[in-house]
């Protein structure tokens, strides 16, 4: 028998509860062993809940639990969940986490405590919700020099940009839309603004290095800037607009980004829609290879977590390394990353067409017959030089073309 | 420092030898020991080839050498390939392996003796060549009741079959391209009879249950009926022809099959095209996950035996149990598994709609401008229903239709 504590009884929480319930034959069979939730942390009751026995409002009383030898964080957010994971740790217990701003913040921190001990910290949905992309990147892709990570993470904004795009709707009506349907928050800053994406590309790009990408280092472009006239240059384009998380091996460097990008239908994911995420992987010996799958949601996420469990569950005693370090990443500066980019600027074309060519020479005009503004496609070019080249003109919008 | 060994030179093998020398610096790193190759069977000499010292012809040699902890079995075929995995896995050395047939005739045995030797019997490139399914499947998955697994397994014929429909070329014609190309066997039977993805769907299968599916149960069909008129019902129906090994859970038994399938722009593995392969897992918590990428090739086949091989240096002596018992799985009979079919039947519309539609009442014709035969759509039927109300009729070719 595998006792475990949760810890915040939320989305994530309950499912994970849920699961472990649910699906008990299967997993003990599979686990060889029985899992049993022991106890919960929350500052609330749950009275009628099948769980309202076993919560606890004080976390020392988990931690001083020697019964309990792993722990499950569904909290969320920094603080307290990294001192309670660091705790758990120190105290000889395993934590399987779902939170992405703590692994992203202390990851190689809690990794070399987790190693101390010889406990393990396990984070595989904290990128990507159901979808297993931590542990294949760690174990499966173990042979391969990683050349390039390029991920749809965050549903929220891929559904946004996906409404946008079927219906012609704006963006301000369709993230009232996925706000009422619970695709977006209340809040929704950190998804479309591209934070959360960020943390996530942070994770996934240290684990490929073995080294620190801080998040705070990346530059980071959400999607609020996106209107339909842009996604109707993009249909002429036949391509489509989507907010990736991305990486690169350029040399000894990595160049890391969030933005929107605009994709043509040869790329393995243009046709991830809605609240899907996915994550392309390029490996030097594999070549490509692609997860997808639900990047969110209660039992997604859930799942994630509990095979987390599961396999700490199996492997009690046996520390798992995780090669990611403290040294930080060697990041290209965001002025050396080049791309393609599409470009709209105010005024008629044949007003503006001469200081366009001035600023960026060869261009490709993209004409969807809009007569106050001229759209336009770049050479490949460095951001640096996009700059200044953008400099000179009136720019409404701009988008990377990967193409 | 790891050593190991690899029996069979041929096109795996030496992607394996290759990868561990290529990227040896990184393997190392992140697998805390170097891995070194000691000894290579193979019936031929390799004069002139970094390896030829360490070329052996006696596989006594490479078992009853102590320091050899892991052998790597990539010569493909039943036997000696399961002779000498069984006496290494007796002798205390773990197995990793790419091959199939292997994996499929003996997966339940051979996981038993590595139980009881405490070692570890790995075949990840057994399945999906480098794309992670295996592993997720086993630990990804655990928490998840699987519902189904569709799979497009068989790059061969995925080739063929996209080049079918996006050139309007016949299968022969194709199929000789493929050959050319290297993309097909000079004898191609395994790959186009269905029998390559069937093995692949019944290693699958038994992992996802944790009992024997025998392969030789499961109804395999080829895609060798297929013709350029198919293709063009298949365009007019809005899908494209594919081949699956599929399985799905149906109360406490599972259906199983090997059949071509028409696919709507709908099904996420629609856009899967050329040599990729993909596999679609539906769990009852997780959902719709999918897994992509290049299901063959020396090297990404390759990168997924290496990435057995380090999962197992950094664990050896921990044995990782994997459910997948002797007792055979509970597998519904062909003749109550349900779908829709596409069928084409010899004359006219006039002529024939009668006799369909006494044969299988309502159906929904496919007009392509065919004059001398009738094609129709079913209703959701068994494959039992099927093949009476087909009796009474001069059915040219069926495929199902999964819409």
């Amino acid at each position: 028998m595998m006792k475990v504590s949760v810890l915040g009884y939320g989305t994530v929480g309950s499912g994970v509860v849920e699961i472990i319930r649910e699906n008990k034959e299967l997993i003990t069979k599979r686990t060889g062993e029985e899992i049993q939730v022991k106890s919960i942390l929350d500052l609330r009751d749950f009275p009628g809940d099948p769980v309202q026995d076993i919560i606890v409002h004080d976390f020392e009383e988990i931690k001083n639990d020697s019964e309990v030898q792993i722990v499950i964080e569904t909290m969320g957010g920094l603080h307290p969940a990294y001192e309670f994971v660091k705790a758990s740790l120190e105290s000889g217990k395993s934590v399987c986490t779902s939170n992405k701003a703590l692994v992203a913040a202390y990851g190689p921190e809690l990794l070399e405590t987790a190693q101390d001990k010889n406990v393990n910290f396990l984070f595989e949905a904290s990128v990507g919700g159901g979808i297993p992309i931590i542990r294949p990147l760690k174990v499966s892709l173990a042979p391969d020099e990683i050349l390039e990570i390029s991920g749809i993470l965050n549903g929220t904004t891929n559904y946004i940009l996906t409404e946008m795009t079927e219906k012609g709707a704006d963006f301000d009506s369709v993230l009232k839309d996925a706000q009422e349907k619970g695709y977006a928050e209340k809040d929704p800053t950190a998804d479309i603004e591209g934070h959360d994406a960020c943390r996530k590309i942070a994770i996934l790009t240290s684990l490929a290095y073995g080294k620190q990408l801080d998040f705070e280092d990346i530059y980071t472009e959400g999607i609020t800037k996106i209107t339909d006239r842009d996604i109707n240059y993009a249909k002429k384009l036949g391509a489509k607009i989507k907010i990736f998380g991305s990486s690169r091996k350029v040399g000894d460097r990595v160049a890391a980004m969030v933005a929107p990008k605009l994709i043509t239908s040869s790329h393995p994911l243009y046709s991830v829609d809605g609240v899907f995420n996915a994550i392309l992987v390029k490996g030097n010996m594999v070549g490509d290879v692609m997860f997808y799958g639900q990047g969110a949601g209660k039992l997604a996420t859930a799942s994630a977590v509990v095979s987390d469990v599961i396999e700490e569950t199996k492997h009690s005693n046996v520390h798992m390394k995780t090669l990611w370090e403290h040294e930080k990443l060697n990041l290209m500066p965001l002025d050396e990353v080049t791309s393609k980019f599409f470009v709209r600027v105010h005024g008629g074309r044949e007003e503006v067409e001469k200081e366009v060519a001035a600023a960026f020479g060869k261009v490709t005009p993209v004409d969807v017959g809009y007569t106050d503004e001229f759209g336009f496609v770049t050479e490949e070019m460095t951001e640096g030089a996009y700059g200044k080249a953008a400099d000179a003109l009136s720019v409404i919008n701009k988008i990377r073309f990967d193409a």
